[in-house]
């Protein structure tokens, strides 16, 4: 079982991982990125992976069998288990508690290459549904305190499967990141009786000069104060706290500007590794939080986080958002001269 | 100028670089290690960097000259400068700050190849007087709030040079990481009236199991809740907030204990990449807080940071750090069996 730890300091958490262990004498090497080798998510090797708990699938296909063009399966090596009972206990002035949770895959298309800047839309609108499926399939045991949505795309961003895939872990306690987020916009609420990423929103529309894409319902920018070159957040225009409340329009929408911002990054950037976290407001949350606003973010690993980031928490950023933006663009620019006109519903932004 | 801006929700400031900005094109290309290049750090190239601004070197020897055995010069793309004034102003919305402070490199000795792992005792101690020395130095300007020494070794942790150094930046604000150890260990200090640090300190040398070495004046151990695996601390047995407070006994001791960790780190898991950060406490806080503890923070490179981390801000960590320090503590065993007894004043750790 593995087993969560407060530092006593920061109060931060930490997974000690045992069904994930590694032995020291593995850190020693340096381990190669493999390509071509074995593929556990690939359609036929369905029985290599724990039995999918979700799938969308054709009505005349078996469950683990192939047909699927979408899978939810356990995480063969959870970070957390579904097992036993969540205990609190103290070890002298340290405090633990057992590592209760899931830890579940997406498998996001049978394709092996393409992930959220190729797929067709329509495929990325199923995997935002499934994605909203296990969250409220996931919140409804109760001891959950938190759903995290992330993907890790590329070894410099810590994936370990080439196969595109998306993770859900679900976690017995609020976790720090989300906590200040919580705390910072709950502190602009008390002053200003307003939503920090609803003004945000408004500033950013008015500005201009960090938007990547705008649509209806959705907006794709760059923050003043990104930490990392080529940061990016994708938010709802109108306040909406859970990300489960998504509406299906919406979907239609949010798969749009996600196909577009990926496929932006992709070819931007040589298919930079990145992460991908949605934020949304934790389970006891009552009705709808009116300071706190969901959203994705995209860190493309550029560049190394270093001692001095980890020291302050500060980030050096040697590319202005602004900078980072107006490329991007150019690029799109390029883009659609060569290709189709963008897909219907989704418009990309001015340049002011 | 290099530009500070606050992200408006959580309240982190990021360092937007412009004297490194890096070109967005320049992203597209995976950077090879360069190995065996010309060193601006080594002997004979001293007119290749800024001006020194402190050296420890033979008196019939010239500054910007050959001769030193030590050197610190400005960092010659700085993340922060040291001129123009101090300016807070506001961007709509947003808080932005002129990005005033300092950015030092110190050079820690000729040698291209010898860090702390490798050094003599007596270099140790010459670069942690040297340290000392600047923070001194730095403190001296009144706009400074805090002072971050940290190291980059390896690629992997963010080192663009190999030759061994060791960075020293001076803050206009107390960066959001030293804040949370602040707030932590006075709320801890509120309720129990001791120093966490001391206790955890005490309740270390009670279990034993995480001790890598222990010396009259200071331990070195792994923290209960480690993020990474052989993430390893180095701190004062003494209740001591500031790290220039340093006794010159303890210097002694200091760099005993620092080049056996390292060292061991270096040969258990072949010289892996790491980052190593200097926590003290803010300048304006008035005389000897009696509830921070300054301390070393070392952190190998050993796991690649996930989307779960950077989503959440809290860790899984593969080996727990009592499978650490047992694997440490066996090649140190090794390593005593076949070379000559520990320096003088230092022992090794009893495995409980």
């Amino acid at each position: 079982m593995p087993e969560l730890r407060k530092d006593p300091v920061t109060g931060r958490w930490v997974i000690i991982a045992t069904e994930r262990a590694k032995r020291p004498s593995q850190y020693g090497k340096i381990e190669e990125e493999k390509k071509g080798g074995f593929c556990p998510f690939c359609p036929g090797n369905e029985k290599t992976t724990p039995p999918e708990v979700l799938s969308y699938r054709p009505t005349n296909t078996l469950k683990d069998q192939e047909g699927w063009w979408l899978r939810v399966v356990p995480n063969k090596f959870p970070a957390l288990l579904q097992e036993g009972s969540l205990k609190r206990s103290a070890d002298g002035m340290y405090d633990m508690m057992t590592g209760y949770g899931a830890h579940e895959v997406l498998i996001e298309s049978p394709n092996h290459e393409h992930t959220y800047g190729d797929l067709p839309e329509e495929q990325i609108q199923e995997i935002i549904w499934a994605l909203r499926d296990r969250v409220v399939e996931l919140r409804k045991e109760t001891r959950m305190r938190y759903i995290m949505i992330f993907k890790n795309h590329g070894r410099e961003a810590g994936a370990s499967l080439e196969h595109p895939h998306t993770q859900v872990i679900a976690l017995p306690i609020v976790p720090k990141r989300v906590q200040e987020e919580l705390s910072g916009s709950s502190k602009y609420y008390e002053y200003k009786e307003r939503c920090v990423f609803c003004d945000m929103i408004q500033q950013e529309q008015e500005d201009g000069t960090r938007i990547v894409m705008e649509t209806d319902n959705f907006l794709s920018y760059m923050p003043f104060a990104s930490r990392f070159p080529f940061e990016t957040c994708i938010i709802p225009k109108e306040h909406s706290c859970f990300f489960n409340d998504i509406q299906k329009n919406q979907v239609v929408e949010l798969a749009a500007i996600m196909k577009r911002t990926f496929g932006l990054i992709k070819q931007a950037l040589s298919d930079p590794h990145y992460n991908f976290v949605i934020h949304t407001t934790p389970f006891d949350e009552t009705g709808n939080s009116p300071y706190y606003h969901w959203h994705i973010e995209i860190m493309p690993k550029l560049t190394k986080v270093a001692g001095f980031e980890w020291g302050t928490g500060f980030y050096i950023n040697p590319t202005p958002p602004e900078v980072a933006t107006k490329y991007l663009l150019d690029v799109a620019a390029k883009q659609d001269q060569q290709a189709a006109p963008p897909s219907a519903g989704a418009q990309i932004a001015d340049l002011h």
